[in-house]
């Protein structure tokens, strides 16, 4: 049970952990590949106070270098769906599930858009982790649009199950299915239904499926985890950086505007040290 | 007519400044000595994302030192009194005024107490500025509590026009007064009065008075401008930095907890980047 779990290795999120950690904190940090950070695609950056004349790429590396010298543990993985236990949260990553007492969000903003009907079905056919949730589909018909090469896995493994897999790829290589997945060149469009997912809407075909998945270097906040409140497209926060869940605290791009790295590091500050008010406060109970 | 005034030359102050030049607007910005700055103060500092292992002087420099690159006006000069105009501010230093469109406060907070009585009596008997309010005196007694050898030439001043002048000199140092100025070491308890001022209550004595100047380092927010409201001592901000007062932003120590650079670095490009919309607003009316 770690005392706080990050999500994002950018900004916001190395910000947080450097003053968890000082304050003693354990702290679990979850990364995708630094590339995948925006700070990473900056390629000129003037505007971070002290250092004039940067690059993203210098920025970060220097900000890794600093969380560094504080033990924080790095996990190179997505995190793909939070659960809110009593106490504290369940974050699921690909094969592996961590617990911690709060949690902050520092996912940036999400580098897609969804397509019409992908969130009003979410939960309710439309899913993101089919290793998750493919049991439910034994004898069924699912599809799965994937950006993603890791898709493919998630594909064969629903093959073993599933009635019928269609297999949408949005990306470019040599695919690695299995013989009864059945692939589809076109691009989605609507995901369509009653009280259920029923359809994928294709440019071409209509899909007949009981679920769809979609997979993304990226994930919502939204999808993440269930109930947080949304101002626009930004979480929701106090001026503690508070979400509207209790002991969830978010920072960075993913609460608005400005996009921008001072901001970020400020607010990944203010939710560190709010996150460990809450643990100091739980601890007293 | 400067774009924007920057009250401050601490972090949350240099950031501002920082982005708004990057954004091209005229910038000035009022810094007292850079020791009177709670960065200047802080001999480790480890929790500025890049910069490990460092301290407040450093970081002071190296943040003054970006700035610098970018033509920012920067004036050794306290500002006592800002007056709202149509349009935008005018702000009195000691011997000058200067005008600007917006304005952003980053004054850090202060390091005094205000005395008992002291804030109520605000414009109706008490001032920060004798130089400024010393005609209204003529022929009338006042004192002068100071923190500040400064004190010095404002009770000379007063001692042309009033009729009784007190020095009440809170330092230690070798007086330079006119002959007809009234010394008195003592401390100052709390100013009295019915709808204006009328004694000065010191450890012994009470003075009755018609006017009663406060001379410190440093002056409160509320001193600096009417109208601005406040969540207790800390100046009100919404998520953009705006206070109550149109044009006027905030950031930094002053609006409130955490007291910390990265916070102050922060809210500066976001207060910074606020005055600049404001500022681009005002141009299309
Ligand atoms: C081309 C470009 C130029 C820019 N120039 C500037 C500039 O000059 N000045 C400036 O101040 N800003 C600039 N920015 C903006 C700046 O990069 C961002 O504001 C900043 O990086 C935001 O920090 P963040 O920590 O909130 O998010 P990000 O830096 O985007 O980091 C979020 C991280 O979280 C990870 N993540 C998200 N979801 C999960 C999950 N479920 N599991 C695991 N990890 C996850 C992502 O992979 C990513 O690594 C620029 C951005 C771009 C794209
Ligand atoms: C001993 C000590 C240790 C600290 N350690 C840390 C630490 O480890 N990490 C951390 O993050 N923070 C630390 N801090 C806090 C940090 O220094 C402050 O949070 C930060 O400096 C706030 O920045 P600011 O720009 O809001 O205000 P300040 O840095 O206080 O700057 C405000 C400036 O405005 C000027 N000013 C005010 N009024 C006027 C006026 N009317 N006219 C002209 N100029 C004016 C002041 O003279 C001052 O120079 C420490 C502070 C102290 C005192």
């Amino acid at each position: 049970m770690y005392d706080v779990a990050i999500i994002g290795g950018g900004p916001a999120g190395l910000s947080a952990a450097l003053n968890c950690r000082i304050r003693n904190k354990s702290v679990i940090l979850f990364a995708q590949d630094p590339k995948t950070t925006d700070l990473h695609k900056a390629a000129h950056m003037d505007n971070y106070l002290g250092f004039p004349n940067s690059n993203g790429a210098y920025l970060l590396d220097k900000f890794c270098q600093h969380v560094n010298n504080y033990d924080v543990e790095i996990k190179q993985e997505k995190i793909i769906e939070i659960f809110q236990m009593e106490p504290g949260f369940t974050l699921a990553a690909k094969d592996d599930v961590y617990n911690c007492k709060s949690l902050i969000l520092a996912t940036g903003i999400p580098k897609f858009k969804a397509i019409k009907g992908e969130e009003k079905y979410l939960g309710k056919g439309v899913g993101y982790c089919a290793t998750c949730d493919g049991p439910l589909y034994k004898n069924k018909k699912v599809a799965i649009v994937s950006k993603i090469a890791e898709g493919e896995k998630e594909a064969n493994f629903l093959a073993e199950l599933a009635d019928i897999v269609y297999y949408i790829p949005l990306y470019k290589s040599k695919l690695s299915l299995a013989k009864n997945v059945k692939v589809l060149y076109q691009k989605p469009k609507e995901v369509k239904g009653k009280l259920k997912a029923e359809e994928l809407v294709l440019e071409k075909d209509v899909l007949h499926v009981d679920g769809v998945f979609f997979l993304r270097e990226s994930i919502q906040p939204s999808q993440l985890i269930a109930g947080l409140e949304f101002n626009n497209k930004a979480i929701k926060v106090g001026k503690n950086m508070a979400t509207n869940i209790e002991g969830v605290f978010a920072a960075g791009d993913c609460t608005g505007k400005p996009l921008q790295v001072a901001k970020a590091v400020g607010e990944g500050q203010i939710a560190g040290l709010s996150a460990v008010s809450y643990i100091d406060g739980l601890k007293t109970i």
